[in-house]
C-alpha cells in the first residue's frame, strides 16, 4: 500500500511511497500562506504557514497524500483500511473532517510537538469530500527534524504514539508494527558470528549474512520491518545530494514492482511515486514509477505570499539522459 | 555482491547488478568490428562481432563486466569466491584466460547455442591481466532471446547449466542456487488461500501476503530467491519505455542500500551501478548508486567498423530535474 | 516458558507444558468438595466441585498450576511476564488473589459461560501469598469442551478473549498472538502448489513442504503459531489411549529440550512436565522431562466427598519396559 | 521421512524416527554371530559381530531399517528418493544389493574407519529382495563414537561424506543438506544481542528468542536444520536413564504429528518408531507413536553365539503408569 520514512543528515528529509493500482491524478502543489483553507466545522484561515506536497486537487482544493509546511514540519496518510474510524462531529472538540487533517496541521503547527498539542483536543470527522469522494481510512505520521509522531483513530479514540524508528506503512496498528521488530533484534548489518552451537563449522559464504531474516515480501508488516532496517543502518554523506540520494535508497527497499503484488482483474499495486522532501528547504522531491529521475519543486522558488495554488503535473516518463 | 537478469517483452533484455564498496572507475565502452583483441594463448582478432558493455579499460584494453554484442547475445560475470577455479594452460583446449572470456565469447558467437559449442573446448586459465590486478573470482551468465545458460569454472571443471530463471547472483554454487528456488513454490503474487487448518478465520490484513515467505536480506542466496520471483512475476508494457522501466525495477528488488552491508573498517557494499541492455537494438542503459536518473549509450550511434575503443564515462551524481 | 492445548475427539482433553529451569516440587493434588478453600478476601467454602491438578502445595495449600473439576471445566496459569498487573482490593469487586483464581472459578464453575460471568466481577489482587513467594506474573486460559477463553489482568483491567484455537502460551498479550497467526494463514499440512510464478518448474523434494514458514525455536509467539497448527491439523482415533496419545504428540511439537533455551548460568528452561486431563473422566495424565511414559491419576478413585487432599507426587525417572 | 541422530556422553548413543503413512509390521531383531547371512553376490557368512536392530522380517531374512553391532558401530538407512541410484552389479567390486547394505558393513566392521575401507570397494545393486519389495531408495548414515559418515549411491557414483554434526533426514543430497546449515550460522541457544541497528531499544519479550529462524515444518530440509541444532546444543547428564532420556528429547524435535504431514487419500506420515541404541551396551531402546514409554531390548541378555535370530514384536499401545 504505501510506506513513509524519515531521515536526517545535515537537513531532515521526509517523503513515502504510494502504492495503489492506479493513480487519482496526483500533482505536486505549493499552498502558499493566504491560500483559503475552508474546514468544515473549523473556519476558513486568513493565513497560515505555506504548505508544499503531493495532492489531487478537486474543485480547487487541494487533498494532500503528503506535505510539509515552511516550518519544517511533514505529514503524511497512509491506508489504514479496517482499522480506521472516523467520528460523527461533537461539540467540546476541534471536528476535522479526515481529508482536512494533513492542512490542518501544517497550517498551524510548527513542530511535533504544537501538533500534538492539536490533536489533544481533535476529533477526526467522517465527513466525505463530496459524494463521488468515499472517506479514506488512513493513519499519518507527523515528523520533524527531532522526531516522529503517529496517529491512529480507530473506534476507541485516538492514539498518538511515539515513534522512534520513524517510519510506517499500513495495517496492523502502529503498536503491532512496534512489537514485531522485536521478533528482528538479532538481525544485522555485519556478519554474525556463528552461534549455532557444538562447535560447528559454518561457513560465511555471501557477505550480507547478517540480514537474514529480515522478510521480503509487500505485506505492510514486511514492508514495515524492511524499512526500519534499512533506515536505521543508513549510511550517506551529508550534502543534499547524497543525503536526497540515499534516501530514495530508503524507500526503494519496499518499492512494489509490476506484477509482484496481483490484486486480481488484472490489476497490480505498484509504486505509484516515491517522495522525500527537504523540510528544511521546502524542496519536494519525487520519481514514478515510470520516471527513476528524481523531479523536483522547490516551494521559495514560488511567491509563498500568493493565495493561488501552484500546481505541478507529475513528469511521468522516463527521462533518459543520452550520452550519444 | 552482484545480481544479473534477463527480462523479454517485444525485445530482448539483459543487464546486472554490480555490488561492491568501491569502483574501480567503469565506462561504458564500445569495442568496434575491428578493435583488435589480443588474447593470451589464442591469437588476435582481425574483425568480430561489436560489443557495448561496462568495462574497466586498463593499458587500452576493455576488461568487461557485462556486455552484448551487435547480434543480440549478453554475457556478464558475478563474483564466486571460493568456489571458481581455473586451471593452468593445456593443450588440446581453447585455453582463454579469465578476464578474456566475455569478449572471447562475444566476438564470435551470434547465440547461447553458438556459445555452449565454444565452451565445450574451452580451458578458462588462471592468467593474471597484470601484476597488479588479481584474477577475480568468477561465473557467468550468457544469454540470448531463446534461453540463458550459467558457466561454472570449478575445481572438477567447466559445468554448463540451463538457466530457466534467467537470473544469477554469487555463491553457492548455481545448482544449489536452483535447488533453494523449491523452498519458495508455494510463493505466490496473488493472495494465498487460508489452509492453515480447522477453520480458524485467518485474516488478509494487508495486500501482498501472497509473497510472505521471501527472503529480504542482502545475502546472495536470499537476492536470487528475490530477483527470481520479481522477474518471474513481472508485468509491463512492451515499449522501449516501459521495458527499460521494469527492468529497472526488477534489479531494484535487489538494490542494496548503503549501510545494510557493513563489510567492516566503515566500508559497505552498495550497488555501483545497475545496467540494462537492450540486445536487439545495443543501446545500454545504467544507474548508479548516486544518479537514479537512467542513462543510456547507443552502440549504433558510433562506426562500428572502426578500430578504436569509444569509451563514455559515468554520470556519476543525481541529475535533478527542475519543475521550477 | 509454558504452552496449553485443547483437543477434542469423544472425550475433551485439557493440558499444558510447564517449562522452567527447576521445579519447585510438584504433585497431582486431589482437592474433594468438601476441602476447605480459604479465601484471603472472599471467605471460606464449604462445599465445591472436587478438583484435580497439578499444584505446589504450600503449608497444606494447593497453588495450582492447571486443574480440571469434576463438571469439566480446566484451567492453566501460563507465564506472562511484564504484561500482567494486579491491583489493590477495592470494594464492590470480587477480590481475588493471583494464586488463588484457579480454585476460585473452578470451586464454582461448571462451564466457560459460569467461569465468565464470575470473571466479570473480579478484581484480581497482587497479594502474595506469602513473604517467601513473590506474586507470580500469569495469565489464563480456561476450557470446556464447547469453547475456551483467555483472561489476562493488565494495566487498564481484565480481558476477557474468546480463544477459537484453543491454546496459549506467554508473551506477547493474546491479542497480539491471535493477530500474528495471519501471517501463517498460507500454511498446510498439504502439498503446496506451485505459485511461484512464470511456470517455473519447482520440486516438491520432500513430503510435509506445505508446513513451510512455521517457526520452529523455542520463543512463546513461535509456540503459539507451532501447537495451534498441530492441534487445528491433528487427526486421531477417538479411543481414550489414542486421544491421549495424539494430545502428548500436540505438546510435544513444543517440547523444551534441555540446552536449547539457555538462561545463563549453565541453567537451560526445559519442559518440567507435559500434562493432558481428560475432562470428562477426571483423569490427569502426565509425563517429565526425564519420563517418557504416561503416569495417571483418576480423581474418581478417590473418596472426593472427603475433606483432605490427595497428593501423589509425580514420577520422576524414566520408567522403561525391558522386553528381555 | 526420517531422521537419524548421534550423541554423546559416556557412553556412544544412536537412533533414527521411521516417518511413514503405514508400518510393514517392525520387530526388534537380534542376529547373533552364527545366524548366517546369505549375500546375493558374496557368499554366505559362516560367523560375524551380533547385530541388534529394527527389520523387517521376510523369510526368515532380517531387513534391517537401522541397527548397531557389538563392536559399537551403527548404521541407519532413510529414505532418499529420486536421488538414490543403485547399479548392475559388475565385475571387480563388491556387489551388495541395497538391501543387504547394513548387514554387509555390521557383520564385518568394528568402526566407521573399516566400514569406509569396505565402501570404497563397494558397488550397491539394484537387485529386488523380491517381486513384491520394491527396492527401497535410501541412504545411510554409520556411525561409531569417533565420528559419522553419509554414504550416497547416486547416478554419478557413491559418495561417502564426513558428517560432523551426526544427524541426517531425507532428500536433499547431504552436501545440499550441510550448505544449508550455514544459513543459521547465527541461530543460537542464547538470547541474541539487539543488532537491528540505529539504537532501537529492542525488547526480549520471551526466553527463547535465539532460536528464532529455525524452521518448524516437517519437511527433510527443515528437520535437518532443527535436529542439527538441538542435538548441537544438548545438555544433559551422563548417566544411561539421563542419557537415554535427553536422546528421545533430541528426536522429539522433529516427531510427525498425526495430521501436520498429509500424504492424500486421508493418510498421514507420522512418526511410527523412534529409536535410540547405547553402542557400547547392545542395548536397544525405542518408543512408538502410541506408546510414549520407553521399551528396551539387550543384546547381551541373548545367546550371542546362537545362530536363529531372537525377535520381540513391537510394543505398541500406550503403557500407562496408573498413580492409583
Amino acid at each position: 500500500m504505501c510506506t513513509a520514512a524519515t531521515y536526517k543528515t545535515k537537513d531532515f528529509y521526509f517523503g513515502r511511497t504510494l502504492d495503489y493500482e492506479f493513480s487519482y491524478g496526483d500533482e505536486v502543489v505549493v499552498a502558499p500562506r493566504r491560500f483559503p483553507f475552508h474546514f468544515r466545522y473549523m473556519g476558513m484561515t486568513e493565513s497560515h504557514y505555506a504548505i508544499i506536497g503531493m495532492a489531487y486537487v478537486a474543485g480547487g482544493c487541494p487533498l494532500f497524500y503528503d506535505a510539509i509546511n515552511e516550518k519544517g514540519l511533514g505529514m503524511a496518510g497512509l491506508n489504514f483500511v479496517g482499522n480506521a474510524d472516523y467520528k460523527e462531529p461533537v461539540s467540546g472538540k476541534d471536528n476535522v473532517a479526515q481529508f482536512e487533517f494533513i492542512p490542518w496541521i501544517l497550517s498551524q503547527c510548527a513542530s511535533v510537538q504544537e501538533a500534538r498539542a492539536l490533536i489533544e483536543r481533535l476529533n477526526i470527522t467522517n465527513t466525505p469530500f463530496s459524494a463521488e469522494l468515499p472517506v479514506a481510512e488512513l493513519h499519518w505520521i507527523i515528523a520533524d527534524r527531532d522526531g516522529a509522531i503517529t496517529v491512529e483513530s480507530m473506534k476507541d479514540g485516538i492514539r498518538i504514539y511515539d515513534n522512534p524508528v520513524g517510519v510506517m506503512t499500513n495495517n496492523p496498528p502502529f503498536e503491532k508494527q512496534m512489537f514485531n521488530l522485536n521478533n528482528y533484534r538479532h538481525v544485522s548489518s555485519k556478519t554474525p558470528q556463528n552461534t549455532f552451537g557444538g562447535g560447528l563449522p559454518l561457513d560465511t559464504y555471501s557477505r550480507g549474512m547478517g540480514g537474514m531474516g529480515l522478510p521480503g515480501d509487500l505485506s505492510s508488516q514486511s514492508r514495515f520491518v524492511r524499512v526500519a532496517f534499512t533506515k536505521m543502518n543508513s549510511v550517506s554523506g551529508e550534502s543534499e545530494a547524497e543525503s536526497v540520494s540515499q534516501f530514495f535508497h530508503i524507500l526503494g527497499s519496499v518499492d512494489q514492482q509490476r506484477g509482484c503484488c496481483d490484486v486480481g482483474e488484472k490489476e497490480y499495486e505498484i509504486t505509484l511515486y516515491t517522495s522525500c522532501c527537504n523540510t528544511d528547504k521546502g524542496i519536494y522531491y519525487y520519481t514514478t514509477y515510470e520516471n527513476h529521475q528524481i523531479t523536483a519543486v522547490d516551494m521559495h522558488r514560488e511567491d509563498l505570499d500568493g493565495r493561488e495554488l501552484v500546481r505541478y503535473p507529475l513528469v511521468l516518463g522516463e527521462q533518459i539522459n543520452w550520452q550519444n
